[in-house]
């Protein structure tokens, strides 16, 4: 995507540096943040400074990349491979990287050399992948649709393009008219942050809406379409994705709203049977609690947005069963998963 | 209530002053707004100074009060009704109020008084009909249950007691032990802050969740019963609540939980034959754009939390078909809609 007239991956390694865009701050401003070793690239995943499943999957690739070329040493290895997949537990395209850089690098003469240009490949094959998708599922976009998406899996989730959003972008570009509802995504609010600031970006008609719109814009007939990314797919089609997803998908189910869901093949985890046996990150409560914005003198601030005294909770994953999906959208084609 | 080791009205007469506890400032700060006239009182309701069905219904019954204490010609009652039904469509009880201090006032050789007395008796019959609304509510919450609810159907939306809260107080002194799921209900957030508030202050044990987290926890049979309030039923049934509502009657039908509205008959709009005839009102985009919590210095403070050049739209109702909901909870029985 271009931002200020440059073209801009999410994830990028130059200089013998990982570079990441600052998500945190976006919308507000747009920063670039350098992880000079492995361990400051655990830290970016863990705090959101990156987050979504393919930009996870391609920091951890580089992590995994930036611990081979400090120590190529068995031992380290390992430990580095355990840290950097205990940062996040539901998005599978971390495991799938750390496990694909590792292979590489101890199947290689120079294991130094080996894991960078894997950690590269990985985060090539996510832009090619997120460019088909893209093709594919603007097949199922009609002229003058409202499509809703929740979070955000667009460019900033992947290295580029996206999954859920580059079928929009896909029929935007080919001249379709299309509108986005864009569901703001509490607590963190990928979708008023990260989703808008893109669609503006590129020039698309949207408007963001409160998670809570969703079933009363579906029973106005003013949804025709559900799109959404994946941080992991179970073996029988289950969807692990942002907290509300699976809300979105029983509104879908009752008014017969198709609901789809975008993904790089990378993101199925066939060892994984069904979505009972996903993992559910629980966040910080204070994610709950606090809401972080732009004050009026323009300044980032935090605030507290609830009775302090009250506990909460914060689970930022939900299963969505396949018998609420009506196709899975990969590069490799399109699927029903109850099939 | 007790607050502070007082009891308080959310909305009482003293002192020829309306006096209404100030919501925008809960829970951050208990304050009392005074209302002189009758056009301060509408400011307070348009603002949401006072918000919640019967608190309205109150506030607008000591408005017309106040209007016709000034002045008790037709022509200006008549004007200041229209005003006072002017700050906010959706509520039944606002109108309920209005009618019926007009009608009071216009039968009576003494207007001012006649009006005054008439709103107080509004006043008191929102009391005594919530505290019936908790005894019979009480009767479908058993020991252990978790309860969700959404938005504030508490003391603070009514005059004394709430509706949805209603039931689950009494469960509570009747020496149940239960647990409260609160939606936050964005983008106001009144779960977050005002029965969060509430809850805290009675010493029941709750968790604040995003309400993108309700088909979640049902997932996981972690909800019970859901319970919410109302700010018209149409004749059919249809419930008009705050936005988000009916997103929780879905998931409740789709995992079998017993889904309940609680509201004092005075919210029953027997004009209205179904949901469709029920006005929505859409509020200020920008209560979805900001937000106004506690910054570090104890100060309220409000924060940009979207892409500042996106569109956004502020339902603040939708309308739960009666299909929906299991039974309705009113200080005259119980009742299963669908019949």
């Amino acid at each position: 995507m271009r931002v200020n007239g440059k073209h801009h991956r999410t994830v990028w390694w130059e200089n013998n540096t990982l570079k990441l865009i600052e998500q945190n701050h976006l919308p507000f401003r747009f920063t670039v943040y350098n992880c000079e070793d492995y361990r400051q690239s655990c830290k970016a995943i863990d705090t959101m400074i990156v987050r979504g499943a393919g930009a996870i999957g391609a920091t951890a690739a580089f992590a995994m990349a930036q611990a081979i070329i400090e120590n190529d040493d068995d031992a380290f290895i390992l430990k580095a491979k355990l840290a950097i997949e205990a940062t996040r537990p539901t998005a599978q395209n971390l495991f799938y990287a750390t496990n694909r850089v590792y292979q590489a690098a101890i199947d290689a003469n120079n294991r130094k050399e080996a894991a960078l240009l894997c950690a590269q490949a990985i985060a090539d094959e996510d832009v090619r992948a997120c460019q088909t998708i893209g093709e594919l599922g603007n097949l199922k976009i009609i002229d003058g649709m409202n499509i809703l998406t929740h979070c955000n899996a667009g460019w900033l989730a992947f290295v580029d393009y996206g999954s859920a959003l580059a079928p929009i972008y896909s029929a935007h570009h080919s001249g379709k008219k299309i509108h986005v509802w864009v569901d703001e995504t509490r607590p963190r609010g990928q979708g008023a942050r990260l989703t808008a600031w893109e669609l503006a970006n590129e020039g698309i008609p949207h408007t963001i809406i409160p998670d809570n719109a969703g079933a009363y814009y579906a029973s106005l007939g003013k949804i025709d379409m559900i799109i959404v990314g994946a941080d992991r797919i179970a073996a029988n089609g289950d969807v692990a994705n942002k907290i509300g997803t699976f809300e979105k998908a029983i509104v879908a189910k009752t008014f017969g709203i198709p609901f789809y869901v975008a993904a790089p093949s990378s993101t199925i985890d066939l060892n994984c049977m069904s979505g009972k046996e996903i993992p559910i990150e629980q966040r910080s409560a204070d994610e709950v609690r606090y809401q972080q914005g732009l004050n009026k003198k323009g300044l980032l601030e935090t605030v507290l947005v609830c009775n302090s005294n009250s506990a909460a909770e914060n689970p930022a994953f939900d299963i969505t069963p396949y018998s609420y999906i009506t196709d899975i959208i990969t590069e490799k084609g399109m699927f029903k998963p109850a099939y």
